[in-house]
């Protein structure tokens, strides 16, 4: 196992920059990480891209000036050259661990998108692969980083809202006929894994708590869209001090992209809520006073690469963590589950200290226009 | 049994007014169904008063000018008196059942608040009781004459906003202690059978379909106001054609009134959506194109007087009907059971034709203030 890079840079007085390989050049990787890197170039640098598609290592290298590009085959050889630092994995979903334990095993720091992963197991090996490893490991939650929705925990949080009593969220698209969202949740597709993860994580910021049982139900229409995975998905969670949150997420539906929590004394509405591509905006109420506030587009990406190298040069644990991640896996399991069985399914405690807060707020400008993409397409129709 | 008033009255060539006794005088028959009188002076009249204190009828009766007030005591006289043709119940829950089947036994029409009853049982007897006197019986769903609410309904249905996928909504308050509203779910407390039902009637009304299953949990804090009732509800429902709808009603949080329907081209949200003392307004969304429209405030109770009326004068049968209060009190039956078994509740089909239209639209000016409360206060804090 290669020495953790994080020592060998923080102890170096030379310039602090973490070197990333991006994995994985489909769409979220080419419309937003990419880009993203000209944003967070203070202490990150894209230094390597990896892809199984040649056409695009090769144009997008071209594009963003990468000499070091190569497919999977050559993965190892690239982990172990000494140029890189850390791994950037946009990956499919039920590729993400095996690439995160690779990395780890090469000391390769690792910041993974969301879903962490498949399974809850998946999720522990990974976290024991970096901790074994001593490397870093974040979650790229990029709403932990975004103002809209760290105001809005805090608020709740605060208790300006009154004491939180539910949440409501919907979170929908028309998902493109061959999208991989559309493979089976056994492989990580589906509406939960992709978006009903930022319903679930929504709430969990708010509320400041993991919930103690999850229940779920879905539906979908005869459409070949559907053939592998549900399309609609209604959930339901419980929270400590009988709070509860419902959510849907839909792959057959219009955008909506939208929650509210609705405390004892006032509510605050985010719409959207969880968009990167647009700013996102908020009411809040409490009684007959309404309060609006728009933020302005914003690159979410760039946040989570200035925050990651922070903590890798200056040798601080990240969070969103892997158990961050972990916690969400765990509860799409647990709704799974409840879909087949038709009864709620009560989470194992596991208790976590540190939430996202608004100190955690990083803004950088938005990227202008959405790339030119090469042999990808958006998620929605 | 007496003579049904609908046949000496639509065959007299005298004026055709029917006239009323409201019975209950407590918050809502206050601040909205005597103040409705006014605006339905072309066919309803404010004829008599009924309620168990004193006070109430007396100053309620100056008030209006009504010489006829009574008590519970002298009801059966009131109704055999000729002196009114129908009866607008505003009762508790719990005494709807009673009150319809004595007064249809009186030969008098029945316009009766929602929910029906309690159980579907006491809907059904109601029905019979009606039908078998000859008399009209309507439930007062004041949205289904309601211009927000019906546009709502239509935009769906007809498909300009492609196939209904979702429904979602929101409804909540604070409800002061003493409330009735806070009495045992057996005896018609709680928010499901309170606020619930107009998730419950939206849900109905925008899919133009009855749920085939519906699912419920509750949960209520430590909280003196929450002794005998849930403080807050999630509920889902399964409607024909995989949609689904869910909703949360509380009676421990801030306020909101609020629905989406998301369909598979666009979305159209009501906030507020099921308020009387508030004009109501939708934003429709689809693709990058919103719509927004605000319609001000108006008196959502007269419609209900001069529909019903017309009905008794002309001897049509009013829809919203028994089987409709009965459709509803049914699925809050369901959701009951569910939050017992925490499962599924499969309801037994019964096909319904009638759907509330746009051509049932009737605007009233509204009531310009809410009139002076006698020993009554509004329902929440």
């Amino acid at each position: 196992m290669a020495r953790p890079r994080s020592s060998s840079r923080t102890n170096g007085s030379a310039k602090k920059v973490v070197r990333y390989a991006v994995i994985g050049l489909g769409h979220i990787a080419q419309a937003a990480v990419l880009p993203a890197f000209r944003h967070a170039k203070r202490n990150s640098a894209l230094t390597a891209l990896v892809s199984g598609t040649d056409k695009k290592s090769r144009e997008l290298g071209r594009r963003y000036g990468i000499g070091r590009v190569c497919s999977y085959d050559d993965i190892d050889e690239l982990f172990a050259s000494g140029a890189i630092d850390a791994v950037y994995i946009a990956l499919p979903n039920d590729q993400h661990k095996e690439y995160a334990i690779k990395a780890a095993r090469a000391g390769l720091h690792v910041l993974c998108e969301k879903p962490m992963a498949v399974t809850a197991r998946e999720c522990e090996a990974m976290i024991r692969a970096a901790r074994k490893a001593g490397v870093k490991l974040m979650i790229a939650y990029r709403l932990h980083f975004e103002r809209a929705n760290l105001e809005a925990a805090q608020l709740v949080c605060s208790g300006k809202l009154g004491d939180g009593r539910f949440f409501s969220s919907e979170f929908s698209m028309q998902v493109r006929d061959d999208n991989i969202r559309l493979r089976s949740a056994k492989r990580g597709g589906g509406a939960l894994y992709d978006i009903g993860i930022y319903c679930i994580n929504a709430a969990r910021y708010c509320f400041g708590e993991d919930p103690v049982a999850v229940w779920a139900s879905a539906a979908r229409r005869d459409d070949r869209r559907f053939r592998n995975v549900d399309e609609t998905i209604v959930a339901a969670m419980r929270f400590k001090g009988e709070r509860l949150a419902t959510f849907t997420c839909s792959f057959g539906a219009a955008d909506r992209s939208t929650y509210t929590v609705t405390g004892a004394r006032g509510s605050i509405t985010l719409d959207p809520a969880y968009e990167y591509a647009v700013g996102l905006s908020y009411e809040m109420r409490i009684g007959e006073r309404k309060r609006k506030k728009a933020f302005g587009k914003s690159d979410q990406f760039a946040p989570e690469l200035l925050y990651f190298s922070d903590c890798v040069l200056k040798g601080r644990d990240p969070e969103p963590s892997g158990e961050e991640g972990l916690a969400d896996v765990r509860i799409i399991e647990g709704m799974l589950r409840s879909i087949e069985s038709g009864r709620w399914t009560v989470l194992e405690r596991r208790p976590r200290k540190r939430r996202p807060t608004l100190r955690q707020q990083i803004r950088r400008p938005a990227v202008k226009r959405e790339p030119k993409l090469v042999a990808a397409a958006s998620a929605s129709q």
